[in-house]
Parts: structure tokens; C-alpha cells; sequence
């Protein structure tokens, strides 16, 4: 939180206590907020709608990747961890009596596993793509799927895809788990949490993790996700 | 239902009871609702026209999916259910002395049978497509219409399909039951119902339903649909 | 026609009265439905502009293919019959002194026939499209009209086909008789109108349709038409 | 005409009344075409954007074809007339002392002539391509007309050709005379004026007009498009 | 000029008088007309965008075509004239004490020359595409010509070609003058002008011209270029 | 500088006054010129738009042309002078310690030289097409600069290019030098200087230049660019 | 920093000095900065959109190439360095302590290395079609950078890419360093830094670069960056 302090001549200030007893704010610090707020709204890139497509907003930013990180934050939460001889994904399993669900985790060959977070059809998709691709090494494999988000950001006749995607692979040697996020950025990772409820799932994840072996790994993401009922879980050998 | 208390000074609340008495409003609670749709509906992502095409809000949503999803509500409901041997699909024939209909069920193999609900015509694109692919294992059946689904939901030329697909296959063994929504999303399921209404009939599905024989899915499955006087019933045998 | 009621406080009740007393409305009743009009008209989605091109309105209809429906009741009549040996299809012919007219109903093989209604352009090229396709069976006639049609409800840069077509065809034997809508959708019928006023007649050739021979088809046909002047009538044999 | 009647409350009509003494009306009855028209002009689909591109109108209409036919009726009048040995072209040549022009009727063939109304270019291009088809029969003939006319009445990202054809063919046969109008739409005729002035001519042709030798048809002709001082005639012999 | 005649009441008059009085305008007529053009400019199809692409107008016009003339009219004149043995292009050089220009008029072959007006890339283009096609009738080179002009007036995704040329062709015998403009029409000519002030330039060429030998030809094209200090003329002979 | 004179009534010549001296504008005809900025600004063909892409405005003008040219003035300034023995190309060096800097001249072939200005990605790209294409005469290496900048003057899906490029060739003989503008547009000169402040340049060239010497015309070139601390010059020998 | 005087009218300044007693303004100057950012946020090329897309700005600028270039001043410094026997690229790695990253700087071949700033995605995808593309000299090297970017500059369907990128070669001899900004343009430099920061980093390696052994270059290069705890650094031999 940043704070910044205004400094108000007594006329201003008086105008404001008046506001502030008639009750439609709470106190002075709320109705500065919701001046900004409304300031801002008015005269931002948002409000000048560069948020709207594939394009450059005045502060360097491109909004609909913006917004489609906001979607991978959607859907049911995953967890990768990487352990002494390979890596593990797992995550939590759709509930609903009759429903038997679809892997939210997909095997794509013995070395290589994805878990998807956000929009469902999107990240099918990309799997879709770098299954057909075939890639035979984990660099490879990035590649193919950087190129299918970029393609997806670049472009005004498309929109960015509101997916990401956890890759698990040790298609040449040692296990690693990487992150592809909607803007195409990739991050490797020793261990990492997606999907609803990511951001304080990695927090615990930074205190607990140790590399180690296969059953820790596995006991640690189940304990991350909050030991769901039902949980797929899936192990990449190096 | 979420409740939210807002603390109201006597003035604005003298106000509202104004408004009350003039009788714009039934009550103050009614009145706060308008309050609440007048500004989601000036500020929210609807308004801000993020809904008019394939692209994201920043919520990180898809509108025009959503619309879509609106659309396979629409047209006579269908129902699916797995039994021991198979797979049953039904739905309520279209009425009308003179009309003979064009099936609402159409089987494409043996072992692949598919009913639609939404707009008619994205349908039957959707089963001319599975068709012509010929697929070999149900995974294929379910890629096929996949792609098919995602390339109408991100490429901003065109627009979502109005329709889902309920997907009966047995082509590599045991009958399975999947539904394929506009956003191209997948879910596996024992029983499920479709179309106009069908969220009541699932819910009473999730009561009554237990894996059996054919002729006991095929009663629950007429059942559900309210025992139409012309009905639609094909099977998928594993 | 639903009936909604609304309880009005006095104060509400005694503007509204004032404004009937001035004239600009008949009674209360008609000043309710303008104030409905006229908000809905603001608020709807038509006045969201979603009815502009080939996208998903919120409550998941495609107005586009609506209005294209709307144009497909523009232009002379049409009546297809089913009888014991085939179909018939019969219209009255345009007229104007030196006008010879182009057939409204065209054979495209010995066992297939069309007949047009709405935009004359649009159903000629769909006609075109069918008749260099040279299908061989009902099916594929069918599927050759519905994928036209459906191209031009999905694509943004194109707009729907405003003409529907009545197909009688005995492809492979018994006669049977289709309606393509501009919306790709497809009914079967055993008699239907199509064009203007053709929600009337097919009123009444539901009361007075009864399968028989190719000749009470006719006069049945032509009855519906309005016995007119000049009328073209095609035979299309099982 | 159509008349409507309206009844007025006293106070709704005496303020009428003041505005027409204002002068700023001639009479009650224009000061309600006036209010009309702002409103229509206001609510219609033209105020709403729908004759803006090929798209449809909620009445069904794409205005833009309308707006092509209009451009139809533009430029120097021609007429064609069937008779007994084929078919008559004719048209009055344009004027300037130094203009030589360039055939307003042009020949194909020895049994087919094309002449042209509305935007030169656009019927230019119309004559070009069927010329570079090379059509063997009257219906092939029509059928490449109507598909490039169609072409530009669909795709949004195109415009309407702005003219019209009047197509002498006897090409298989007997003469006949076609029109074929900005939307692809096709009439047949014994006899037709085409261009500026034309519905009146067509007036005239439909009393005068009767079936003889060549000699009358081109005097007819002549007479309808006034007697011009230059004039081009083409005969397309059966 | 065009002389309407309304009839005001008194109290309207009065009003007009006071405004005139108040120096806003010189006279009632100025009054009058600066009121008509507030009115067209904002119910006209210019105000409402239809000349912004190439589109039809309601009144069938495609107005930037009608732009595109007017650029036509841009950039030094130059004068075609037929002459017994052939035809004659004159222009005036561009001046600058180090400007060495680029030849206004552009020989392709013996007997093919091409004069251009307005925007230079569009004209230098145009005759690039129609030496690249080496037509070997003057048909033809019209043809050419017309189709690179069409595709630009037809096409939402393209604009106008905002340049006229002038060609002098004797590819089949008799030298013949053309001039195609912007909107793709063609016109022969005896003798014309283009370009700036081209208009007052044709008028005396009408009372001027008489077919002669060359020499006379080119004294004329010259001295209604107003005996420029610096000329390019090129003769094509027949 | 145009001078207009208005007459004004005493009442409009008071306020005006007025308007002068509450201090807002310096005097009256500082008060018109903002009237008539305030006025075009509104009324003009900018404001209406027709300035944002590459389209016709109703005088003729691309302004998106006239925007390029605008930036062809940006940058550092290069000249280009005829000698006797060929053309010769200069530039000041861009500044910066530890700037090395792209030349700003490129040598296309032994007889083939261009110096950029504007946009210098535009102007990069210009120069790989030209070295590309490998011209052997000059005439075509003008040609294919041309037809590069043409597409970009009138494809509405790209922008014009925002670079000018001077052209030293002496491919079949004597050094010529080509300005190419960013309409596409081909000027050739005996001297020229391009970029900031070539206004002023070019009219101390038109003082100054006598065809000579390499020696003398390297000298003016130098010159003329204020002699720069680091220059780059490139002679292109004939 | 320009200062530009105003002369005021003593009345429109006792009305300046009211709004800064007012507190709305702590004095004089802000006031007028305000009424300036005003004026020009209604009147500018922003204000009228020219930067929502690649085209072209009245003052003949590209303002989504400025905003790629703020897009390419975001994310963690870099910095290049010549050194007597090569280029030295250096960065800082990311931080998090579950973050192995993925490598900042680039190795694509033994003497070719790249060091990307700004969108990581777009970075990615340029070193990509580098890599691809195997350059076999530095000149190739550029070409291939400048191009892909340019085709994201010039085409409205794209957007620029919103990354820099700092290549460092000895593909033909000599180590060389080259920036390649977002607008396409390149600069070759000594020493340069790039990303956050990266306008203060220069400043300070104008006064202290020198050109020498490899182990100062390095030495520098960290001291430039902070000394931070996790660095890449990768030397490319000549």
C-alpha cells in the first residue's frame, strides 16, 4: 500500500466534511478513494478502452493479457512439485454425483503431463497442439506452446487464450516443471500452485517445500489443495 | 443469496423513505437493487461492451460464451443415461400436425450417437463434421468437436456456436456419456439432461438415477422428459 | 398475451392520469405498454446493437438470423404438398403484362425440385450451390443447403441468406418434402406454406391435408394459393 | 396513399394549432407528416445503421440493395424489346460535342448483347466477366451475372454493384430479353426500359408493346426513349 | 442555380429580420442558405458517414468515388487531341530551379501513351500494372485499366484510386483518345483536357477544335496549356 | 498568408471588444483566427475523420499521406548532389558516446546508393526490398521503391510508410538522384536535402548549386548540413 | 524543460489567483500545467485516437511504436558490453524462491547471443524466428530482427511487439552489439543497457566505459546492474 498525503486549503476541506456528514461516505480517506477511483475510471487506459484487443495501452501494457491471467485464476486449483526423480501434478477432481469429469490432468506421452487452469477449452486446445507436435525435447515442447499463446496475443482478430498451463516434463533427463501464462511468459519452477486460490497456495508452498522423494511430493501437493475428496494425481519420471 | 448491510446516514435515509412513500419502490430493499443494477449496469464489463464479441472482460470471462451457453438452453430438452451395457439417449419429438421433424438424435456409427440442443443449424454443422472425420476411439469423437467448438469461441471474426452436443459412444468399449458446451468444454457423466429446463431434470436425475439395465434407463430417461406423447430413443450398445 | 399487473402508489397513479387527461395516450393500459416500449427499446439488446451482425445476443439468440427469417415471409407464396406417388410444389406465378417472370420453382433432376421464398438473389445462388453439388441422395441434398446457409450465420464478415427453400425430393424413393429456414435449421413436413401469408395457409392445411393422390394435392395446393391466374406446379414422382 | 386518422385531446390540439400560427407549419396535416418523419428518421432501421453495409434490416430488408437499385436508375435510359426473329437493344448516346463515348449496348456474341444502366464502372466489370466466361447457353449466361451480383450483396466487406444489366440472349434458341438488378435478382420480359426515366417508359411499353417483325420493335423503341438525336441499336438475332 | 421560393408568417419573419439586424448575416437569403446547409450537413448522407468508404448512399451514389474525381482535378493540366495521322498528349513541366521532374506523360509503346492527373503514386501504378500487361488492343489497355480502377472503388478494404489517365492509343490502327476515371468510367474523346482548371480548358476546346494535321494539333494542346515555359508533348502515331 | 476582410455589425463588433478586453486574447484578430481554428476544427474533414486511415476526404486529400510526409521531416538531414562524374549522398552522424550508430546511407550495389528519412524501421525495410529485387536499371529501382510505398498508401488495413528515401543510382549511365516520398510520389532533382530543416536547405541549394566537380559538390553538401563534427558521405560514381 | 511566458489581463489573472486561493492549486503554475494537459488531452492526437492503432498521427508519429517502447522499459535490466575480444551480456536473474526462471539471455549459436526486455512473450517469440532463421552473418542477423518487427508496426491487424531486444555478434569478425527497439529501428553501441532503470544505468556507462579485457567489461556490467545476488552473464567471442 502506498500512501500519499494531499495537502487541502480550508474551503476544500470544509466541502469535504460536509460530504462526509450528509453520510454518503464513512470518513474523508473513503470519499478521496472514490474520487480516484472515479477519476481514474474516467481518464485511464481502461476508460479510453485500449483494454478492449490485442493492443498498446499508453503505459506499455497490453490489458486483455491482463485479463486473461484473471481467467487462469479461474476453475479448480493444481499443484506441481518437482522431487528427486521426476515431477508430480496434482489437482482436484470435479464434484457433482453424476458427473465422472475429464482429466484436468493429461499424459501426453511417458515423460510429459499438463495441468490446465481457466478457460476448459482454451487449454484442451493447447494440449491438443503440443500433443499433435510431438515435441521430443522439454524445450521443444515450451516452444510449441509459446507459440500458440503468442499467436493468440498478437493478433486483433483473435484474443489472448484465458488459459495456463503446467507443464511437467522430463523428456530429456531430469524432471522440470514449467508455468506457460496467458501472456506466453514461461517460468520454471521447483514447485508452484495454479488455478482458484494459487496466490496463497504458492505462499505455503514457499515454507514447506524440501525436494525429496516421490511420497513426500505427492503428500505435500494433497495437503496444499486442502486433501480433496476426490484428486488426480499424476507422476512424470526422469 | 448474499447478504450486504450498508450503514445509511438520516439524511440519504430520510431521503429513501422519500422515495419509498412516492411509491417508485415497493420497499428500501427494492429500492437499494435498482440502485445496485442502475450502476453494475453503467460500470460492469456488459456495459462497457465486452460482451459483443469473442474477447475477455476483465473478469477474465468470455460473454459471448456465456450468451452461448444461453442458447443451448433453448429447443426440447434431451436426456442421457448410461447403463450396464451401453448408452441411452432420448428427447421429446417436435410437435405440429404436419411436421415429421428431422431427428433430434442422430447416429453416426454403430457405437456413436449424438443429441444436440440450442440453435438447429450449429448443430447440425457440429454432427456433419464428427461425421465426415470419422472418428475411431471416443477421445478422437471428442477432439474433433472440441476443435471444432473452440475455433468459433477465439477468433473474433466469427462468432460462438448456440449449441451443445450430448455424445453417446461406445467406439473403444464401455459406453460413455459426454457433453461438449459452446465453450467447448467437456464433461464426462453418468446421467445428464439438456436444453429447455434441463436444470430441474438433472437435479431429480441426480436423485433417481442407478446404474442398471436398458430398459430401466430408457423408463427413467422418459420419465424425466415428462413422458412426451412422441418421443425419440436410441441406443448405443457397448 | 400475458398480463402482468402492477400496483401503483396514488401519487404514481394520479401523474398517470393527468397524462392520459392531456390526450397524448387513449388509457393507462396504452401508456404502460409505451413506457414498456420505449424502456425496452433502451435497455434490450436490440438497442445494444447485438442485432447487427452474426453474434450472440445476451438471451442467446442470433437477431440477425431472425430478421433473415422475416425476409424469407417477403414475396409470392409457395405451397408443397406430400402425396402416395411424390410431392408437389406449387406457386402463383408474378405478373405484370411484360413480365415472363423466372421459374420460382426450378427442377434441379428428374427427383428433385425447390421452390424459393424471400430474397430472390439469395435463393438463386443457394438453388446454384445445390445443383452443381449434384447429390445423390435426400441426406446429401440437405446437408448441402444447411451448410450454405449456416456459413453465412456464423461468420461476422458475411451476413445470413434472406430466402428459405422448400425442398421436395425423392432422391432415394418415397417423396419427401424439407424446409431449409435462414437460420440452417430444417423441419420435414407433409404440407407446408412458405412466403407471404404463409402462416395463414399452413393454419389451413393443417385442417384440410389428407395423404392421397397427386391430384387432390394439386387442387389442394392451389386452393390454399388463392386459385390464382398464373401458377406454376411441379411434380416431383417417388 | 394511405390515410390515418388520429384523435387528438383539445389541449394536444390547440397547441398544434398555435404552431401552425406560427408559421413554422403550412397546415396541421404537414406538421404531422414533419413529426413522422423525426420519428421514423429517429427509430427506423436506417437511423439505427442497418443501410450501412450488406447486412439485414429487422424488417427483414437489406438496404443496401435498395440503395444499388436507386443507383440503377441513374444515367442515360435503353430499352429492349422481343421480337419475332430476337431481340432489340437500344439506347440514346451520350452528348458533348467532343465525346465520342463508348457503347452504352455492347455485344458478346453474334446471339448476345448486354447494355448497361447505373454505375459505368461497376457494369463494365459485370459485362468483362461475362464476356471472359464465354457462356454457351442463356441460363449459363444468367448464371454468372447473378453469382458476380450476389457476391458483392453478401460479404460485408464488399459494396453492391451499382448497376443494372439488360441481358438480349438467343444463345440456345428464341430471344429473350432478361434484367438482371443490383440484388441478383432476374425478371424475364417481352419488353423493358431500363435507367433514368424508366418506370414511365415501362408504362408506355406496356400499352404500346405487341409482339411483331424487327422494324416495329426498333421503332417502338426509339419512340419510348424520345426520339434521341443519337441513338445505338443493336439486333441479337434468334 | 435553383430558386426556391417559402412562405413565412410574419412572426418567423420578424425573428429572421432581427437576426439579420444583429450583423450575424449580411441578408435573409444568407440566413436562409446557411440554415438549409446546417440542415443537409446533419441529415444528408455526407453527415451520416456514407461517404467515409466504398459504399452506396440512399441516393445511390458511391461518394468516394465522387472524392476521388475531385482529387482527379489536383496537379498541373494536360491536354489530349486527336489528329488526322494520330493523337498528341501535352502537359506542363513541373518548375523548380532543381527539379528535374519525372515525365508527367509516360510512352509504353509506339503506340501507346498515358497522360495522368492527380494523386502521382496511384497514377504511376496504374500505368505500371498496364505496361506490365502489354495489351495489344486499345480495348484491351482500356479493359486493364478499368479492372485495377473497379477493384479499387468495389472493395470496403481499399480506396479509390485517386487519379484520371489520359490514353492515347493507335494499338489497332486509328489513334484514339480515352480517358479513364477514378470511378473506372471510360469516355473517348476528340480532344479533352484534365487536371487543374481542366473544366474551363474543355470549354474552349469545344468551340476551338477541328481535326488537322499535327502540327495544328499540338499549337492548340499548347496554347491551352497557356504557352507553359516548360512543356512535355508526345505524339502517338496512328 | 491569405487576407480575408468580414464586415461586422456594431453588436457583434462591441462583444468582440469585450471578449479583447477581459484579457482572454490579445486583440481581434488573434479572437477571429481562434473562431475560425475553433470552427475548422469542428466543421473540417479532420475532425469528421477522414484522416485516420488510409481513405478519401471530400477535397480529394489522403491525409494520412500528408501525415507521413510529416514524418519524412523528422530525423536527422541528409543532401544529395549531381556532380559531373556522378551523385554524391551526405549526412550528419547520429551522436552519443558510446553510439556507433547504423548508417544512415546504405550502398546498394556499386552504382546504387540511398539515404533514409523518417521512420527508421519504414526506411529499412524499403531499402531491403530494393536490395532484394536487385534492380539493373534505374528505372526499375525507382519502380519497386514506388510500388512498395504505393501498397501502403492504399490498403486500409496498413498504414503509409513514414519515410522518404533519396535514390543515387547511376545503373545505366549518368548519376541521377530520386526523391521518393511517402505517397509514392517520384521527384527527380539535381540537388536536394531531406529531413528536419530541409525546407531551409533546399533553398540555400537553389542558391548555391553549379554542377562540377565531386570535390565541390561534397563541399556544398557539407556545407549545407552546418558542417556536422561526424558525417557520413557516399559517393555513387557514373 | 521549456518555459513558456503568458501575458494576462489583470482580470482573468485576479481570477487565477481566486481558484489558487480556493486550494484547488497550491500556486500559479501548477494551475496552468493543468489548464494545458487539459486543453491538449481534448484537442491532442490522443485525445482523437490516432493511439489506438498502427497509423500515422497528424505530427507524423506512430504512437502505439512510443508506447511499445515504454512496454520495452518494464521487466528487470540488462546490459551489454564490447570488450577487446567479444560482447559481454549480463542481466539480473528473478527473484522467488521457488523461481529457477528461464534464461534472461539467449545463446543461439557459439557467436550470437540475445538479451531480451519488456513483454516476455513477444522477446520469446523474436528469438524464435531468430533462431530459426540461422543467420550466418550480424548484418543477416538485423535484417531478420528489423523485419519481423516492422511487419508488427505497419499492419493495423497487428500490434507492435512490446519487447527490445540486444544482440550481440561476432557471426562475421568483431564483436558487435546491437539494440533493436520496438518500432523496428537499430542502434549499434559500445556499451548500452536496456529494460527498467536502464536510462540512468547509460548515463552512468557513458562516464565510465572504457574498452578492454573481458573481466572489466563483466566487472562493470554487474556494478551497472547493482551487484544483484542471482545474475546470467554470457560472453560472445570474436
Amino acid at each position: 500500500m502506498t500512501e500519499v498525503r494531499v495537502a487541502l486549503s480550508p474551503d476544500i476541506d470544509r466541502y469535504l466534511d460536509s460530504l462526509v456528514r450528509s453520510g454518503a461516505f464513512a470518513n474523508k480517506a473513503e470519499l478521496v478513494r472514490a474520487a480516484l477511483v472515479s477519476f481514474t475510471s474516467q481518464a485511464g487506459p481502461i476508460a479510453q478502452g485500449f483494454d478492449r484487443e490485442n493492443q498498446l495501452a499508453p503505459d506499455g501494457r497490453v490489458y486483455q493479457l491482463e485479463y486473461a491471467r484473471e481467467a487462469s485464476l479461474r476453475g479448480l486449483p493444481g499443484v506441481g512439485v518437482v522431487f528427486d526423480g521426476g515431477v508430480i501434478l496434482a489437482a482436484a477432481a470435479p464434484q457433482g454425483k453424476l458427473v465422472r469429469g475429464l482429466p484436468k490432468i493429461r499424459r501426453l506421452a511417458d515423460r510429459l503431463a499438463v495441468l490446465a487452469s481457466g478457460l476448459v477449452g482454451d487449454a484442451h486446445m493447447a494440449v491438443v497442439r503440443l500433443r499433435e507436435a510431438k515435441p521430443k525435447t522439454t524445450e521443444e515442447a515450451v516452444d510449441i506452446l509459446v507459440r500458440f499463446y503468442w499467436e493468440h496475443s498478437v493478433d486483433r482478430s483473435k484474443r489472448p487464450l484465458a488459459a495456463g498451463l503446467l507443464v511437467a516434463s522430463a523428456l530429456d533427463g531430469g524432471g522440470r516443471l514449467f508455468y506457460v501464462d496467458p501472456s506466453s511468459a514461461v517460468v520454471e519452477y521447483d514447485a508452484v500452485a495454479v488455478g482458484e486460490g494459487s496466490e496463497e497456495m504458492t505462499e505455503i508452498l514457499e515454507k514447506r517445500y524440501r525436494r525429496g522423494a516421490a511420497r513426500e511430493a505427492e503428500r505435500l501437493a494433497l495437503e496444499i489443495l486442502g486433501r480433496p475428496e476426490k484428486a488426480e494425481v499424476v507422476r512424470v519420471p526422469a
